[in-house]
């Protein structure tokens, strides 16, 4: 499947509201668990989209965009959550998140992209060129991913209390 | 973590919603994307889960509940969405889950559970005996790993279009 603007923003839209179907108001049981030690519970990962909202995806682009001398991204801090949520409660976090979201979503559908603007590149720290395309499809991945994430995190929290069906339920094990 | 109904009604409550939020008026490129031949789609998935409502697990939750001569399980059709699904839409598909799911959810709710009727067994086809508990902790198990897969089934369509990200998001790889 080619990437297009209108499909992106389909997902993009739809994730707060994804992340709050599944998350809102449910216990710390849930929203706290883990994989084990050093891994993120789904209140680590809506504190982790909140920080690619204000630095990641929109900045990226802008800076894609404006074509200046400087197109180089500034690396993602990818564990920012773990003193940027601090002191929030899982609703703040997934109504932040909503806000911020709805806001780059208009910036992005304002930007009136065309299919000349997508081909432009930027630099990443880690890949050397890379282009607003495959910056938007990102988005939208990471995105899928971390929703994907959250779902196993908490599947795995019945790991043993699925008794023998854990031999048709692999995501317990992934 | 321990199953407790509470907890895992919880769950159970919430995945109507959370497909509806990811998947309502999606494009058919969105629904009806698979990962690779033999695969499902969000569309398959919907299917899939309310096959799961009418024939699987509140029927089996009551043949355990009863302990009649007769505990043994129907095996589970892993594919009658293909032939059940057709004709409908996606919008018909998310509804129908919404509203056999709050109907078995109130079923469950209404049979007020002790931790006594949680021991009690039944007989899988293929394991032997198995436990209310084990089949109600497996219930939210599968939701989550069904909501994992639709996610993933998504992410996995830009597999290609995110360029040099492919290394940072294993998801389109899984």
């Amino acid at each position: 499947m080619l990437f297009s603007l209108s499909q992106g923003i389909a997902v993009l839209e739809r994730t707060p509201g994804t992340l709050h179907a599944m998350l809102s108001n449910l216990g710390p049981d849930w929203i706290r668990a883990t994989e084990g030690p050093g891994t993120w519970s789904p209140y680590d990962i809506v504190g982790h989209l909140i920080h690619g909202e204000r630095t990641d995806w929109i900045p990226r682009a802008r800076l894609i965009l404006e074509q200046g001398e400087h197109r180089r991204f500034t690396p993602y801090d990818r564990t920012a959550q773990f003193h940027e949520s601090e002191g929030k409660s899982p609703a703040d976090l997934l109504d932040e998140f909503a806000q911020l979201r709805g806001e780059n979503v208009a910036t992005l559908t304002g930007w009136r992209l065309t299919e000349e603007s997508l081909r432009l590149e930027g630099e990443h720290p880690a890949f050397g060129p890379v282009t607003m395309r495959q910056l938007l499809a990102t988005w939208v991945t990471h995105d899928l991913g971390h929703i994907a994430q959250c779902a196993r995190v908490m599947a795995k929290q019945y790991r043993t209390e699925i008794g023998p069906w854990r031999e048709y339920l692999p995501i317990v094990d992934r």
